[in-house]
């Protein structure tokens, strides 16, 4: 108490009796604090500034290391565990959060918002990591970042593959590469070149052409033609997250896309696609049953790979 | 405010007038929440709740729900952002957040405490994430996961070097292949067999000696002794974080342990070590500049890795 009344700080108590006690504290500034004490020991200390972050997060050292130092002193030593955590930034131009496809939280040391726009599909925004370079995010999730080769290796067969003189037909491409959305084309054309190069600049070049548009009657047609490839990469979408197959559309996507990808492959082809958090077992186990479940047996393989940005292992 | 009142939670409201506004929602089970509005439009709200997290999640994100549903409603859809973070999670067993070495909050999958010891040294943790193994971790610090072979790999020369009938000298180790703590070996030799394998086991091998001891005496002996090293693998300390180098003891360390390095090292032996997280950049240009001043002219290269368990950029 003495040392929260030192800042100035006015208190207001409330006593649960069965479940401990919870003290607030505010301040004239605008910030407050509150402490939580529950019955059997656990003392949980949250503050809350606004201002600037770099003399919010002095005081709140500050203050903490003499929340710290008293309770030391009461408790003579006897405490069996201290955590500080970095402090939350919220509300400000720059987001720093953009949690795993598993749900965990993690922090990124976003500097810059480099292009923010809504297409018609989803949210684009291309932010600036010190460590990552440009990422591209859509709708909230972390699609990728220029620091990212891992991942557009690994799924051109981690340099085992040959493509010399080979059909390859790539789906997707969060890089750019090949998408329905030509806003994330534009965006990437211009803030993501260490991923895409000049490849976007002309839609067409001597060995490829990108179109912008839905892949599945593209799809339809190679199939009817006969036209075969070598390769099919499938960049459209990570595996799904929900696990009712039967119910979501998604899923439903996924084997559509799965079929018609094994009519334009040739007898000896391969088909390359990604994963999604190797936690997420759950989906990873179902994808594989959807590879038993197509129209003409396949075989398979996986590798997991470590893709800077992501912040989790990768299959 | 008839959203919290919906769940039984009572109301004390503080307004400061020029920094808005601040409402406590305490509930009988012993949950509370904070509503904090900052008059240019910001809304803050917190929740925190004690019980079994699986529930506690769900009725917060009802009515979380509920409080965007009902904004969205009396802004007509006029908001410009809504962002939810993950819970964190605090007071339990396991601890999941080890923030990176540049301060950054990043949540871990770790799922159980497999050790957890105070050494005369230092604390040593291991603990298991589902992706990444088993993780050293050391006074607070991430030292290696056992999917870390990208780390080891980078400080031997990512394969470059032959080190057939070679001279080596290993210093350090966080995962227990040199160390100056017996501790940290007897955890390493029991939970981290997939990075030491059974080196451990018998401290001396047909090719390999493991000296457990502090390594400036041995390293003085040996350069008094004249016994030269093809290789010098200095895997000790990351490059301290601290840029005061001319005050900062571990900076002094790490010109000493450089320094009787060279002495111990052949006419073209080469010497790799870590640097630290890619966002220090001031700390590590100190210690590009610490290699220009030593007693011998040294030529260098750097290289940047992905350590899976780091969550950054290493060089």
């Amino acid at each position: 108490q003495p040392i929260f009344q030192e800042q100035g700080m006015t208190e207001t108590v409330h006593n649960w009796e069965d479940h401990g006690y919870l003290a607030t504290y505010i301040k004239k500034n605008g910030s407050f604090a509150n402490l939580r004490i529950h019955p059997h020991g656990l003392v949980l200390v949250d503050l809350q500034n606004y201002n600037d972050h770099t003399k919010g997060r002095e005081e709140a050292d500050q203050l903490l290391n003499k929340v710290e130092e008293r309770m030391k002193e009461l408790f003579h030593g006897n405490i069996k565990r201290v955590k500080r955590l970095p402090a939350i930034l919220r509300g400000g131009v720059i987001d720093r959060y953009w949690p795993t496809a598993d749900g965990r939280l993690v922090e990124y040391d976003i500097d810059e918002v480099v292009y923010d726009e809504d297409s018609p599909f989803q949210n684009i925004k291309i932010l600036h990591s010190k460590q990552f370079g440009n990422i591209l995010i859509l709708s909230g999730d972390v699609n990728l970042a220029e620091s990212d080769l891992a991942y557009t290796q690994a799924i051109m067969g981690s340099g085992k593959e040959d493509y010399t003189g080979k059909e390859v037909l790539i789906l997707g491409g969060g890089d750019g590469a090949s998408n329905i959305d030509q806003m994330v084309i534009d965006g990437c054309k211009k803030y993501m070149r260490k991923t895409c190069g000049d490849v976007l600049d002309n839609l067409k070049g001597e060995c490829y052409q990108v179109l912008i548009e839905d892949c599945i009657p593209v799809l339809k047609r190679y199939a009817k033609e006969g036209r075969m490839f070598d390769y099919v990469i499938n960049d459209l979408t990570a595996v799904p997250i929900s696990t009712s197959p039967e119910e979501d559309s998604t899923w439903e996507f996924l084997r559509l896309i799965l079929d018609l990808s094994m009519k334009v492959l040739k007898q000896d082809g391969k088909y390359f696609t990604q994963g999604n958090c190797i936690n997420l077992t759950d989906a990873l186990t179902l994808y594989e049953e959807q590879l038993s479940r197509l129209y003409c047996p396949v075989e398979f393989s996986k590798e997991t790979v470590c893709v800077p940005s992501y912040m989790e292992l990768y299959p």
